[in-house]
């Protein structure tokens, strides 16, 4: 008998001659459906952060009414043995278990399931109650316990065995009590023991083993501050240093931030620069765009020398981890036209006719001062290898956070080996994907690697938008391997919304990115100060953009809202609801420009509510529903929200909740759940 | 640098030494994320009917702004090589092709993509509009076209050596138009000559071979009546045969039913046979279970004397043809305990200490008539075989269509390999699952193989039910590979919607049955004629029950739902749209008693609308929303939507229309809709 099945099908089914998968037998009566999470059949790995349980679930059953056990399996990618812990019934045929993983890196799992027939007999056993069947129930239990003690060593052996002979004796004595020798026949200490000793020669193992990604904690909860160091210099129309930055790092750290990242760091080209304004023809003193990358001083390992040296960089490094801070870099793989790389390997471009490189370009936008790399190109080994070794050099130099700009444009296989590699020596690195390009690509990226992604909050702008998009983030499959990190601007993107300049805009989206997502950044001095002109009507481009020359930024501004994002991200940080994507779930309120969503930690312990309003010209008000039980207090009961931006608290009881915000104070609510501890002999409590 | 993923890992990712599945190389830029439809990751076959178009989307894209072309690549499962199909872009990197399986059986499908040069170069050059880029494009796509020329031979090779001769010399000369340059360069007939031979060197081919199974029609749409033949006798009292059945032939067909269903016609045990209603002791003249299969007579592949010979079932089988009927039989594993299995091959049962086997059970319900097999026994190969013999054997005598009775109280693995087996040799057999249990066992046994399955309609009778549950089977995951066929009665099951004896609730379930689901199925005698006692109250089991007695049925009653029952089956049998399942969408109407859903062929020509009315009592009448735009007429034109039921033309215009059912005439409308032809001039015709 032939296998009807082709070689190169997935996964080779019940052999047509009766020889299965996994070199099993036809014996092998257990089914495992399926584990989850999975990405993709396990071709990618699942996202977690070391230490936090990871909820492992199996589709288990099988024939007629015998009793499963499954076991979770999960090791470390490069260990050899699996460790395994039960998984529990859920109903439904779904069984769980969790393991945490304890440190950075790789790991895979798996599920092994049996019919086990200590537990089969075990549940028949308890059904029964005709004193005949109960008899012959014990004798054939009997053997089953002796098969474990067979299976079993040292004292579990003698134990088991003594129980075997004693409820076989008890069960061939007509004079013996039925109930007893039920109650023989059902201990728990004894079942225990048994359990110990399962008959395993059945077992079936999922056929794959599924690969997950241990991330330390700032993958999945981060707080992103991006400047231009060129523009961090006290003097106006002075080329700011890395000193200069120091000289900031206090007041970011004061607003909270944890990631501090900065554009292309490198020598800039002079062949192609920009003026102000992506002018095609720059001035003598025009900086050009720090994107196009390399110039006679150096390329991707370098450093602009107007901005410092290799050391004033590691000593700004190590201030800033003195204020917890982490410097970000960009990595921007392209070259400027007099980029050293261009010489010294012309074979990684691709040459037209005429002698000439066709410019990058990400329509509509064209990088006149920017050549590809052609990727396809004879020496790819060799390009792969030099660019992967640009990572390297920044990590030697302790950078651990990399911003990539355009992922979407350069190979998607070097993508996985180069970022695959660097984790693989160093697990704490963080790749943050700036795509900002069709869904399945940046879905793709996410699932090659990339720890985070940008996403399109910033054209999500009504309720309806909101509530599909962040609904979509946090329970579509991308929750497993897509961690949004969204931005309410960037120096490419000053989304028409801030063209008025109404500091409520600016509040509320800045609310919005913080509070439904765990990731989130802005691109900082142009945010705080509500930057808001356009290079022109409709345009999502800054007007004399830092991206093509030097700005000088007023830190003492009164209308700075430096304190407003010191305030939302301390609430950020203190509250563990805010840590995680996952738990986002939007509330009923009858107003389209009012949005409410909570969050609760893990633990359920931490509830945050959030109303924000998104007129930024009206007070709006409604109706939020919200029914206690959701937020772990009695139906009836009252309960405390405190409002963290305010400062106020509000006593709500019952399910539906008056709610109102004037955008010219603040157009936001981010409450915190408390819920009343004590009793009427005390003073009202709450926690 | 060694790979960092485990060998076992589903799929090996790019390799960490620069190594690449399938032996491509980095310079493999084409990205297929998903082939689809897919079944558990290609472990399952999909299931479709031979000549049906089977549409295949492939999730496909590439770095940057260069154009793929992706193929679909079939064939059946023993062919040597693929066909390919082009597949075309429908937007958001979704592409999409049919192919039609000419002949029913197994085969394999899967898609290859590639980064076209040669497109992407024309796609370049559409935008090019500066003279000078042109030209240079232009000279760029002249080494495209003799790249394409070498790789052609004959004509080819000379047109396309002759149009990169001309391109070039135009593009060189400074002399030549630009706009007839543009124009030479995107010749749409040339460009079809080098689309022809394409540079496939960095093509990627989607790791898996996905598998499909091509059935005949009738596995999708089909038509059951379940009869015990032993009941067919027109003498009170007298044991049916064959020849009785035959007898019953033209009445069944006149009802529109093409599948006639036998429980099990084998020798029935003598040995703890039961008595009517389930009694535990049958009296001598009882003619037991036909489920306790098995006597001195024979086995699974003898009939029980008193129903015929062999020759008379094969004569039955061709009267039947004839009719248009086949004859489905019923497949039921297990023993009477004096089936001559169980002395022949003590071993394929599990005794107990006492020399007794423990009788099947499939709690709540007992069979103490009936020994199950031992899957897990020494001799499983042995076991196996004679039963897949079994099916031989019936399939020799000419049946191609079983019902298998609990299959999920058997080994899945078995499942699997003997239907697979069944079909290489014989792709026209069908199997219908009766399995009654949980959802995710239910799934499996579909996957395994099983043609059709039953389901929960019965116990889904609200509004709501019937719309989740349908939602469900016509576009969850399942509707491709989980075929339902409803039964609003089994001889197991009378559902106390029916125990009252309402006609209105036999209509209607019928109605729901044969329009909801293009396989459905009627325990028919008991039906027609509105049986409706159970043996107790909340009792699901039919008082007096032909499982366990003989009963004799007046066809001639006056109330018989016969001339229902042909009409309902007539409309399902002219009406294409209700011979597939994935059509169906639920309309809204503002009543919660009634219930409307449209169904459309494939090609949209047939549409009906069928409203139910679940109220078996009063009258009820609601608003049903219906968009002309969505049943194919033009917006404010009116359409005639034709009752095939009752006969009656209803003229719709607009997205709201009045509709009032009264139980105690039709409890339904089945509407086909017909759009208005002919102009102003013409009386009005619909079609």
């Amino acid at each position: 008998m032939k296998n009807i099945f082709s070689a190169k099908t997935a996964s080779p089914p019940a052999g047509a001659d009766m020889e299965f998968a996994n070199g099993a037998s036809g014996t092998v009566r257990a089914v495992i459906d399926a584990v989850l999470p999975c990405v993709d059949g396990g071709r990618f790995p699942v996202k977690r952060v070391v230490g936090e349980p990871v909820r492992v679930r199996a589709h288990c059953f099988t024939d007629g009414h015998d009793v499963l056990r499954v076991q979770l399996c999960w090791r470390a990618h490069d260990q050899a043995g699996f460790r395994e812990v039960p998984m529990k019934p859920l109903g439904n045929d779904v069984w769980e278990a969790r393991f945490s993983p304890p440190s950075m890196g790789r790991y895979v799992y798996t599920a092994v399931a049996w019919v086990d027939p200590f537990e089969s007999w075990r549940s028949e056993m308890t059904r029964r109650v005709d004193p005949d069947d109960v008899r012959i129930a014990a004798q054939v239990g009997a053997l089953e316990i002796a098969a474990a003690a067979a299976r079993a060593e040292g004292a579990d052996r003698v134990a088991l065995q003594r129980w075997a002979t004693e409820l076989d004796a008890v069960a061939a004595s007509p004079a013996s009590d039925v109930v007893s020798l039920k109650a023989l026949a059902l201990d728990e200490e004894y079942a225990e023991l048994a359990r110990r000793h399962p008959d395993r020669r059945h077992a079936v193992r999922h056929p794959v083993e599924l690969p997950l990604v241990a991330d330390r904690e700032r993958a999945r909860f981060s707080t992103w501050y991006e400047l231009f160091p060129r523009s961090a210099s006290p003097v106006p129309g002075a080329h700011g240093t890395f000193r200069d930055v120091e000289a900031r790092l206090p007041a970011i750290a004061a607003m909270g931030f944890d990631v501090l990242y900065f554009p292309p760091i490198h020598p800039i080209g002079r062949e192609q620069r920009k003026g102000p304004n992506n002018a095609l023809e720059a001035g003598p003193g025009d900086v050009g765009s720090p994107w196009a990358i390399g110039a006679a001083e150096g390329g991707h390992k370098s450093i602009l020398p107007a901005l410092g040296s290799a050391e004033d960089f590691r000593r700004l490094l190590d201030r800033a981890a003195a204020h917890g801070l982490e410097i970000a870099l960009d990595i921007a793989f392209q070259c400027a036209p007099d980029h050293p790389y261009v010489k010294a390997h012309p074979d990684w471009f691709r040459w037209r006719p005429d002698g000439s490189v066709q410019y990058a370009e990400n329509p509509p936008k064209k990088y006149q001062d920017i050549y590809p790399f052609n990727f396809e190109c004879e020496d790819w080994r060799g390009l792969w290898a030099e660019l992967k070794s640009v990572l390297d050099h920044w990590i030697g130099e302790g950078v651990r956070i990399f911003r990539v700009d355009n992922p979407h444009t350069k190979a998607f296989p070097f993508w996985e080996w180069a970022i695959g590699e660097v984790k693989r020596a160093h697990p704490d690195v963080i790749f943050l994907a700036e795509a900002f390009t069709r869904p399945k690509v940046m879905h793709r990226l996410a699932k090659l690697g990339f720890s985070q992604s940008y996403t399109y909050f910033t054209w999500r702008n009504t309720k309806k938008e909101l509530q599909e998009y962040f609904t979509e983030l946090s329970s579509g499959p991308g929750i497993d391997y897509f961690r949004p990190n969204v931005w309410p601007n960037t120096p490419d993107i000053l989304h028409e919304q801030f063209h008025a300049g109404e500091p409520a805009v600016f509040m509320s989206r800045l609310v919005l990115a913080a509070t439904l997502a765990a990731n989130y950044g802005i691109y900082g001095p142009a945010y705080e100060l509500c930057e808001h002109l356009p290079r022109g009507p409709g345009s999502e481009e800054y007007l004399d953009s830092e991206k093509y020359q030097l700005r000088h930024w007023n830190h003492d501004d009164p209308a700075s809202l430096a304190p407003f994002i010191a305030r939302v991200n301390r609430i950020r940080r203190e509250n563990p609801a805010l840590h995680w994507d996952r738990s986002l779930r939007f509330l009923h309120i009858d107003n389209d420009q009012l949005l409410a969503y909570a969050k609760e930690s893990p633990d359920g312990s931490n509830v945050i509510v959030t109303v924000v309003n998104l007129d930024p010209h009206n007070t709006q008000s409604g109706w939020l529903g919200l029914e206690p039980a959701s937020v772990g207090v009695a139906a009836g009961a009252s309960f405390q929200m405190h409002d963290l931006l305010s400062g106020q608290r509000f006593i709500w009881q019952g399910d539906w909740h008056y709610v109102r915000l004037d955008p010219h104070s603040v157009p936001a609510h981010i409450f915190v759940v408390r819920r009343r501890h004590g009793d009427e002999r005390d003073f009202d409590y709450f926690l």
